[in-house]
């Protein structure tokens, strides 16, 4: 027997719901070909990632194996699958291949990054295939909440692995390929090694509902409207999009689509021939001309993102367009954990206006793009894999995934991110811990999760900043008195005098009785001054600020 | 007829669930007598308040009117209610009244500030009544999700009040009186002028759920399980926090109380007699010694805090005790919005540990403490006042609550923070707009929310710090080079070299640049600084940081 193995390492995605990125290696151990699946981002928050623009997988693991990765495969066009395609290109280099949908807006990354949009390959649907090395991989097609998901049919040399992508089962999703049980069954014949299966729903025991059962309860919704009516989803949900916009048509509506990422995926979808009927829109200069009762609204800003057009409209006007009493507006979406804050805003904003705010609370307007646990056991049921791998879900997702697979006897393994399965070998399990980790796009430049940088920046959040200036002479005696500035503290503390006053005084006196031995050192003294500003600083308005000490000699 | 009027006016809590506090005035125009109802907090977070320890209800207004002010009211001991009570003695002054749960746990708050216990007085429950100025104040019992809450019967020469305080409809809840149709109808009797009212779930359309319901599901789950037993509530859920350790008992299992809220809100129930039986308890020094099988905590942390005693459960062990695989932990709670990050951080670190976590999402265990819509219509129904002004909410909240009103010919009054009301006028309406806002507890110090001075540090954790030195001699001619030290940026830039080193460089070609003029002018040279610094860095790593300069000049 060849000591060839399959293995599989996700970088991302595995322990959290975000930047995906899954690597499949085949060869002798340590000598293995890799294609990677997915390249996503997360999205930042104020709570741990302050300031930061965008979280990316640390890929430092495969770039030092550039030269082993054959390709990336697209499995969708989210984000969290596509949105490092592009800040990745110089260090992985490896072509993307994707389907035409998800080809096309993987391009637009590319050209926004100046990099080469033929890096992106347009690939055929199954049972076409593309040859990557040892690996062939099909797309098929797969249901989810954009169009032309798929999951991926990889076949190696020791056997075939299905990587679900993110789907859910609609057999009549409205826009793209609905859910094919003869064609997954197909796929499943000759016997599939590993399952690596989309987790995010394990802990919804009822059987999914289909984008068709939403655009009826949207149509009495908008019908039953008597002023403008305004509605928010995912941008890239074309399908509830579509359903939106024909929601406004039938009610005599003029449609217009207000926001930058609503336009781009509906021009996305027309130009790949996704969308083959879409119902005339009109531009937000025309919108204004419109009598609002005629006018529907489909626009950005589902999760209350700050400067999308949801944020705008609430908190006065986007584009011209004014929303007022009488209004209503619509939230056909769900709102993400930990983004409930900024939804919960513009609802209040919206409020204030008069404008009648309608949510998913109901159930009505809203249906997820992933599978609940009677779907998976569809999934597994179909497929008959020896292997189950969860992923797609933060720890708990994985590990109730894993619980589904006992009683079908199938071995369901759980890995994070950084752990390297040998799905190969006769007992499946874990052979490798590779370190992982995050990095972050700040402004321009990547910084590691760990680099401290961000830590800082909490920090500063948290404690106030203070700047100390010392002068000394040659003879390392003060010239002048010591300065200070502060940022994010009061002004004033216990003593009601200036804080500034008093921590200049307590580091005066403290340089005043120092030994010439700590003046005439430098580390020695920033570390005391730090001290002696820290301190002072608590007892007179009860924190511990972050403490900058400049100390200038002249000589 | 007189020309006194009765005044209503929000200082916190209309608007907003939180920092309630609630002013009723009675007297001429500008002359009233005044009583304030409840003083609490709202808990700060890092999107916009990061640092602060605490955010009270800014009360310059009252402040200003102290002489005028009569008494203050709790009308229970949850934080929102009763939290700033200790920290604006100083400031109002006025004796404090509550029932005897709640005083007991105002003299706690009051004793920590070294304030004088006997400001809060024990009051009596209705009929009997509390006389304040022209007011008559009745404590009358209602439901909730804390023992002895109270909505309070305030009599004027003009008519009735009724402050609902926070409430639900339960015959049965547990500990405490449950919720009298009889008592409330004989209240609204005699004809009510106005009813403020919660309106915290007047979205919820189901009629509300009584405690009674929790405890049989809560005990079928505790006696399936086979190991330990972890239980998280709101520790000041007394009826809970009784109902889980019956559970645990009737398992046949050592109860242990964790966390010094949970222990101080039992011990503060047991004191007062609202708690006349409670399991025995044993010490977290003796539930190390019981087998996991015998044993059942109930802990701290249900909102994810990160040093309530779950979180340090999830973190590995809190005092000595650690859960473990086959263990089980139950949220007998809800999550409320905001808190989702910490909660389910809490959630994976269990699933990594391989303990089961249950939460609410069945339904099954845990119960809200305020009325849902057609409860607060049995309110309503019951006094059948003539005005309704919805209190404790968002102004999506309030603004359904006031739709409620119309089908029952009851006026409803939206009026958030800062609208004053004249309850007693022929048409009650809005009769002045009083500055509110936000105090924030930051250290040891009060300050305003819009001071500047947690905006500030906002933007350090958005954009870092740059402290920037120059050293200028008499002539105005740089004494060395300018000097940079960063905070919360990344070492380096597109240019590849240390970012200070690009930042100093380009401030030392504009001092070299830089006219006499403005090296002489503290105030151009510091703006011009500042612009460079910024310029430089967004130029370099794409961020425009927060700058300090410190310019010494040498004479």
């Amino acid at each position: 027997m060849s000591d060839e193995r399959v293995i599989y390492l996700p970088l991302g995605g595995a322990g959290e719901i975000g930047m995906n990125a899954y690597v499949y290696g085949y060869g002798k151990p340590g000598k293995e070909r890799l294609i990677l699946v997915d390249l996503g981002v997360t999205f930042p928050d104020m709570d741990s990632t302050p300031g930061v623009d965008l979280i990316l997988p640390d890929i430092a693991w495969l770039e030092a194996r550039k030269n082993d990765l054959e390709a990336i495969f697209v499995t969708h066009a989210h984000e969290d699958h596509v949105g490092a395609v592009a800040h990745y290109y110089d260090r992985l280099g490896a072509p993307i291949h994707a389907r035409p949908f998800t080809a096309n807006i993987a391009r637009r990354k590319m050209a926004e990054h100046g990099h080469p949009e033929k890096a992106v390959r347009t690939a055929p649907v199954w049972p076409e295939t593309v040859t990557a090395g040892p690996f062939t991989v099909g797309f098929a097609p797969i249901s989810h909440s954009i169009p032309e998901s798929s999951g991926l049919v990889i076949d190696t040399p020791k056997g075939r692995l299905v990587h679900s992508g993110d789907f859910k089962i609609d057999t009549s999703p409205g826009v793209g390929e609905p859910f094919d049980h003869a064609l997954w069954e197909e796929i499943g014949k000759h016997g599939v090694l590993a399952l690596m299966c989309d987790s995010t729903n394990v802990f919804n025991d009822h059987a999914g509902r289909s984008e068709s059962t939403v655009g009826p309860e949207i149509e009495k919704l908008v019908a039953s409207a008597s002023g403008m009516v305004a509605a928010t989803t995912f941008a890239s949900n074309v399908a509830r999009v579509k359903t939106l916009a024909e929601a406004g048509e039938r009610a005599g509506r003029s449609v217009c689509l207000m926001g930058r990422a609503m336009r781009r995926m509906i021009e996305a979808a027309v130009e790949t021939g996704v969308l083959q009927s879409f119902p005339a829109t009109i531009s937000p200069e025309e919108a204004k001309t419109v009598p609002r009762e005629h006018l529907m609204l489909i626009v950005t800003g589902s999760q209350g993102e700050r400067r999308a057009a949801s944020a705008q409209l609430a908190n006065g006007k986007y584009q011209g367009v004014r929303m007022k009493e009488g209004d209503l507006f619509l939230f056909s979406s769900k709102t993400i954990p930990g983004n409930e804050r900024g939804v919960i805003r513009i609802m209040n904003q919206f409020s204030e206006m008069g404008v009648d705010v309608v949510d998913d609370s109901s159930g009505l307007y809203h249906v997820s793009g992933h599978a609940n646990r009677p779907d998976l056991e569809t999934m597994h049921d179909l497929l008959k894999p020896r292997i189950v791998v969860p992923m797609h879900g933060e720890h708990r997702h994985l590990r109730e995934h894993v619980k589904t697979c006992k009683p079908k006897k199938m071995k369901g393994i759980l890995a994070v991110n950084g752990m390297m399965l040998d799905l190969s070998a006769s007992t499946p399990s874990v052979v490798e811990y590779v370190e992982t980790g995050r990095t972050y796009l700040d402004g321009s430049v990547q910084v590691g999760a760990l680099d401290g940088v961000v830590r800082d920046r909490v920090r500063l959040a948290l404690n106030g900043h203070v700047s100390v200036n010392v002068i000394l002479d040659e003879e390392d005696e003060m010239l002048g008195d010591p300065w200070c500035e502060i940022k994010g503290l009061a002004e004033e503390g216990v003593s009601r005098a200036p804080l500034v006053d008093v921590l200049e005084e307590d580091l005066a006196q403290f340089l005043g009785r120092a030994g010439k031995k700590t003046r005439a050192d430098d580390a020695k003294l920033d570390e005391e001054l730090r001290r002696v500003t820290r301190q002072s600083a608590n007892s007179e308005v009860g924190k511990k600020p972050e403490v900058t000490v400049i100390i200038s000699r002249m000589s």
